[in-house]
């Protein structure tokens, strides 16, 4: 019997964007006021995830709490720019020194804001931390700068969760923290309970995994502490609306979550480039929540008796019925 | 015999890039007078292909003259900015008409700028042009529309070429141009002499061709009108340095513009997000001395009598003795 | 308002499989009679393709025909062995044109048995005409006997249809009629009115095609002679259960071609290498069935409005509507 | 200074195929003392990778050693064909555990004729292991199984050691051991010292891996207990001739195994379905002399240098003139 569900965004989600196209961005800039006000408008949608440093550097956290009050939102996690310019060739694996110790002092700065909001953790998506060309680095070094700068927030705030949000790439053509796997490597290297990953549907789709996998897996090493949701056509992170694209496999993947007794935020992770953010937004939501009646309808223990056989059609008819008949 | 050939590079080459996550840019914003002077640095580069409106709307026409004279180079292409936010629903394909008028007036206003300059063509590269998501848009629309807007141009300015630059997608996550194969498909409908393809070797090879066969195919229809270089990883358009993950693949593109007796600029295509634009364009050029050298050594009959069989053995050992004994 | 749809599928669906690992097979090997004994067992199912030269060389078209007449069968195509040892470097292509000769006889002994059962086409699927390594052919060459060899064909034979099943790559690395748009251009240049495509959605997919917007595009050259379905995970053939990964572009598919009032059957082309034939068979069907009452049920009306303004999530919501609802 | 290096190859590179399509095979085919008469006319080979059990019930172990003997051959591992019809739901997570405890027995007696010939390894290559459709297995229980009939085997023998070919897939849609990062800790769970990796260069290519980064990954767990190298474009496991498309990063592979002092044998995994066997192991072996000495040429000095600062044009420059002047 499923329990209301809660759903929540990254602010990103109603900000306008550029890429190395359009640079004069897909709408006028918005401001973190304005995104905050944008998500109220989404239909149940109760928390989101922040950027940090705000953009305007004037805007102080008393603002932003007022905004999310009126609009009914919590912050479930803190996500520090470890991504822009002064990072662009790494955060963690930056080859200067001095930039790695900005990284480490902008994310515990970062820290701070998830005390203050009392947030469920700091969100690590190291994007520039990785290479571009063959020979451009000493692969055992990077690495390991990827493992202890990681390792040194989660020793230096041992209140807090940090979450890791693996990607195979972009922007750097190689991220280190590429997949799943990968990833829990690290988290065991350093083996420190406050590390975890923050497990984005997009970013294993286009990675060659089976979300539903790598949920199990991350579970399996007890280190699944988020998750988002979006779409994509499987060799990019477009960032498309959940459900749009996959809806067997998002069907799976909160089928292994239900299953596991796993229970959080269902976020979403989506970049409307060209569409209404808030509509595009109500569309996913709409969609998680047929999820949702699905599982409540669906047969877990015939499930569980088709996977024993490795039955594909059984299971594929299974799955079909509970999440078609719950439009 | 080899003449001396010729190289060329996107004046972008020498820009600073954002994109949608470093979005304060991976270095200070340089203006078109300065990406100039640093193309007037590179070893050998006399050609360039320049971005139109130029991003100061003060600079005119005189000074980037000047600018480029200083620096013994001359413009081979113009290419319209139709990929920015105006037209981020698509330049010839939006849905709204009076967008698709603006385009139609930008692009003759770039044209008349080939004019000025004695440029080769217009360069079109409708980047915007395409859709996201299944059901978006009727597929028979849209590509009347591309194929319209071009065809539009081509009889409005029957003095000038115009070059379609295929891509399969990004920022657009479906291209209508996509490959040469389908823009050969709308240059044949639109029945004009002065359309052709400046195949990019970078978006072929992502695009799962091989760039040789597209090259070759191009000819073959009379529509190879430029073409330029770069290298990625096969699943994105890195515009990484030509050379530097696909040598083998690279030489056998030029081989087939060698053997068809194409002469034209060797043009770059990269974005040098975090190197020396100077230095990567060198790393380029010199590469591509290389295979020139190789070309000049490459024994052809052999090479004709090893294909006329299929045998990949020998055809492979005598590409690999002439370009890497042409170092 | 929609008529009873004829389903039908490739009679090696019901085959066993061998591939470069399981040499000894998937199951002991069936003989073609089995298999359409097989296919009879399927709901629905009225029409087969089937291979040509039969396994078993004293099978006869008199034993193949009551087979399928006690099935309820008919045959809607053939298709020439013109992939295996003899052809391994090619059947147009081949460097040894007594190989060639051999792929048309064979290929017009195949057109004898089309009008033998009252069949629709002859279908070419050239799976070995290709390359695999750079350098090894030339292009221009090649892609001309890819050419040539249909148009002759089809001058042999004007009395029938010709179908190309393209398709990226597999048996050879590159095949050279390798998507919709390349093989357009084929078939313009062969000018004949008997060639046309027989469009496979998983080789649309996994080429990196909206197969919405190949079917549209072969619909609009009228070249669209046939079609079959299946899914995979856009990376390779995988030849799965059809709508078990893709539903909705597999939904917008079907909607293109009842859009242009395309009637023919809806095939199945899948490998059910591991999973039983009928039961693989029956839930392909049971799927296109709830696809065709979503077509019913379909608003078009609004769609086209939703397209006309490229609103993707307007689209995307009538067409889950239309398609979960009709479960 | 670089030592002799011994060259290798699975005796399968010496076979004729069949793959789904050329189902009567891609030549006649070959016993396993033909093969191995062939291996014995490539140049510079001296050890091979057999697959048990022989395809020829009757052969016996002392007529293979003689074949071998006759050839200047030594065996490096044992392959059991864990992957064939018995096993096509799976050797160590087949649904019945009749079929798992055959999988065990086979490879046990793998284990013998390694002991029997010497040889350094038993090779496992699960290609069978994972799933094909979404929601099919348990990916819990899947993936313990995997774990555990690995772990088995490697305490049943400690005196052997096991290694682990990892692949992303085929002929399974998704492989369980289907990277490096998985496959390490599928290893670190099992905690025995006998059971390493076995890393496939273009395993590691096609899974989006850099094989560089995969080798070095290994060796910090202390797990690369062999290797063979092949090329692809990327997208499928093609086991084409190494070096004929990706030479810059089979060097970079290269230069991270003497980096680390890593010594054993350079084997290849290529399958020449339609080139002449010998022909094509002498390619690849001429090509990675070509590698050895431009080992032996690079800077590494300067080299190092380059990755410190993660300076990609210094560090392609050093490579490209070290290998492309050692042909």
């Amino acid at each position: 019997m499923s329990t209301k569900q809660k759903f929540g965004a990254g602010i990103w989600h109603f900000a306008t964007y550029v890429d190395r196209y359009a640079t004069d961005g897909y709408g006028p800039p918005r401001s973190l006021i304005e995104m905050i006000d944008l998500a109220g408008q989404v239909n149940d949608l109760t928390v989101v995830d922040i950027n940090y440093p705000f953009s305007d550097p004037t805007l102080t956290l008393d603002e932003v709490e007022a905004a999310l009050k009126r609009n009914k939102l919590s912050v479930i996690g803190i996500t520090p720019e470890i991504y822009n310019r002064q990072f662009a060739k790494g955060a963690f694996t930056n080859p200067d020194p001095g930039v790695r110790k900005l990284a480490n002092e902008l994310i515990n700065k970062a820290a701070d804001v998830v005390r203050r909001f009392g947030a469920s953790y700091v969100k690590l998506w190291p994007g520039q931390d990785g290479w571009d060309y063959p020979f451009q680095v000493d692969h055992q070094e990077l690495w390991k700068a990827s493992v202890d700068g990681v390792g040194q927030l989660a020793s230096e705030n041992p209140d807090l969760k940090f979450v890791i949000e693996y990607k195979p790439r972009e922007p750097r053509v190689h991220m280190s923290y590429d997949g799943v796997a990968r990833t829990l490597l690290g988290i065991e290297k350093i083996g420190l309970p406050n590390v975890g990953i923050l497990l984005d549907f997009g970013h294993a789709l286009y990675g060659g995994e089976s979300p539903a996998d790598a949920a199990q897996l991350a579970i399996d090493y007890g280190r699944l502490f988020g998750m988002d949701v979006n779409d994509n056509f499987r060799s990019w992170d477009d960032d498309l609306i959940a459900g749009s694209v996959h809806p067997i496999e998002l069907f799976e993947f909160f089928y292994t979550l239900r299953k596991n007794n796993w229970e959080g935020v269902w976020q979403l992770d989506q970049f409307p480039f060209r569409e209404n953010a808030v509509a595009a937004a109500n569309s996913a939501i709409d969609f998680l929540k047929q999820v949702e009646r699905g599982l409540d309808k669906l047969d877990f223990e015939a499930m569980r008796a088709a996977q024993k056989k490795h039955d594909a059609v059984t299971a594929l008819k299974l799955a079909q019925e509970a999440l078609y008949s719950s439009h």
